[in-house]
């Protein structure tokens, strides 16, 4: 796969760099780019988000209005080091302690977990929400091995809201681990995705098959399956979802269709169509529905579904404004009963 | 390329119908989900935009407040029919005539103004900006025989503040024409697209090369050239925008890097900072800079530069709000001045 970069080692920081340039009048970078912040910095909850870069927008860029203050990137599918976080951390908090929002990988883990040690020691406290949605990669009995993939959307937004709306450190991730606990993804890859500098990507598939259940890095799925037709596709990924969610009639859900990279928004909206069809037939009500490309893994073909359940103190942060470059939210602009499908 | 789609013959429709579940609390689907218009028609010259699908968020998705009030769609990289033309913009017309954009193409052209004229006959006055800023496509001295690729997003923005701000249909034309006038594009391609259904990609790039110019439906461009780092790239990129468009120190220009599909928001990231190098180093200054993937072709890599030379009037209207579901603007963020880059 062809890139537009300079040197390998140089991608993270000019991207940064790069943002910047464009939105640096909200936006500050820390220590040679490897942090970003919001200029403006409420006197709140500090929410710090972060993981290895080549998701973007997620993390770095998903700061604003009730989403992260600040971001700590690595490099591409790397944890930011110890340091950065903490540094990243603390040139946001202001005395009311920081929340960490970031997907549950090993190396993000033992990472933010040391920074917040060293925070500790210098008298901040901090609270750890790991996003753990990705239903292929664990089992439900052993769910805190779940990895966080596209739902790291949702957790984020809630966390956003619930920092924005001046909550405390430990509401703050009560709220917040509540999200977690009710999102729920799964995926599907239909081709491999290169790390910048690499030749050849992470993985291949072959030309009629796709793989469920892979990870954003490329981390092997639990199954290949020939090509199907999307409604299809949506049918079995939803069935898994319901399975491992327990979803039913008369639940409420927020729901979110993301691209990997280079599947394009004509095949995520052909997907959410039948996402609503189903949803409708088994009476789970639809709080709202988001399609984009906000949790990427480079140029990887493929798609995920996440589904938050909701209730009303989940609605209440969901519907709060939130705002960044890449995606914004004025106000929850209809109740399902609107949504409705062309004659 | 694999495509979640289901059958080829359905896959505009069925994008529309996904879309409006998502979002049609504010979107309303027309003529068999060929045409979408805004819910919350205003009283004031309509803008109506269009063109064939594919490009995904544009034009179909690029509805709003002080954006187009409604979309005629045709098939992939094929011009909606004059029925649905003058269907979907009669659907938001309200007696203060109606303005088109659209790109520069001969398909897209004949079928608009057959619409203009069945609009004519019922009464109904209509005015035509047909974008053409791809400085590639054709020389100077044939300016009206250039194409429309990613400067529809300024100009599609400015026709839709002006006709937001309450201007007649000739004053909207004019501020429109002017923007149109004075927005400049050259792309890169990387790499093929594909047509949903087809097995094969419209055209393919050997694997060290590049090629300049090409269109965003596949059109041969002017150069082939062996890939090079993305600086170098930036840098004969905006040496013929420059040349082109006669920019010089002391000038204003909005900019926007535009990716095409497959390249990352990294990569477009990494463009961008060289961008805002050069501008600063030839005393252009900028107004604003944006860095999405707003006019796409499938999944296509590649991007392109595009800029639009200021005044006053075209900054009053640029800054005014817009939002839809993939690109919102709130205000302009910040002056130029605190764009800095990091130390």
């Amino acid at each position: 796969m062809k890139k537009i970069i300079n040197m390998p080692g140089d991608v993270v920081r000019e991207c940064a760099e790069g943002f910047a340039a464009a939105y640096g009048g909200q936006y500050e970078l820390l220590k040679e780019a490897a942090g970003i912040r919001v200029r403006d910095v409420k006197d709140k909850t500090a929410l710090v988000i972060g993981g290895g870069s080549g998701h973007e927008p997620m993390f770095e860029f998903f700061l604003g209005e009730n989403l992260g203050d600040a971001a700590a990137c690595g490099n591409i599918f790397t944890s930011p080091d110890p340091g950065t976080i903490y540094q990243t951390a603390m040139s946001v908090e202001r005395g009311k302690g920081v929340l960490f929002v970031y997907g549950n990988y090993t190396g993000d883990s033992m990472n933010f977990d040391m920074a917040a040690e060293l925070m500790a020691d210098a008298g901040v406290e901090s609270r750890t929400v790991r996003v753990r949605d990705d239903i292929a990669s664990a089992p439900r009995d052993r769910l805190y091995d779940r990895r966080g993939i596209a739902g790291d959307f949702f957790v984020i937004r809630i966390s956003g809201a619930a920092t924005g709306a001046g909550l405390s450190l430990e509401e703050a991730y009560r709220v917040t681990e509540k999200a977690n606990e009710n999102t729920y993804t799964i995926g599907v890859g239909l081709s491999g995705a290169t790390i910048p500098g690499e030749r050849e990507p992470i993985f291949t598939l072959p030309e009629d098959e796709m793989e469920f259940g892979l990870g954003i890095h490329g981390e092997p799925g639990v199954k290949r399956v020939k090509l199907m037709p999307a409604d299809d596709l949506v049918d079995e990924l939803y069935r898994q979802l319901l399975e491992d969610s327990a979803l039913k009639a008369g639940d409420e859900v927020c729901s979110y269709i993301n691209g990997l990279g280079s599947t394009t928004l004509m095949e995520l909206c052909i997907m959410n169509r039948r996402l609503k069809q189903l949803l409708d037939r088994d009476g789970i009500r639809i709080h709202d529905m988001e399609v984009n490309s906000l949790v990427t893994t480079q140029e990887m073909a493929g798609a995920s579904i996440t589904l938050m359940r909701v209730d009303d103190e989940l609605k209440r942060y969901y519907d709060q404004p939130c705002s960044c470059p890449y995606y914004t939210k004025k106000r929850l602009q209809a109740d399902a009963g609107q949504r409705s499908m062309p004659s």
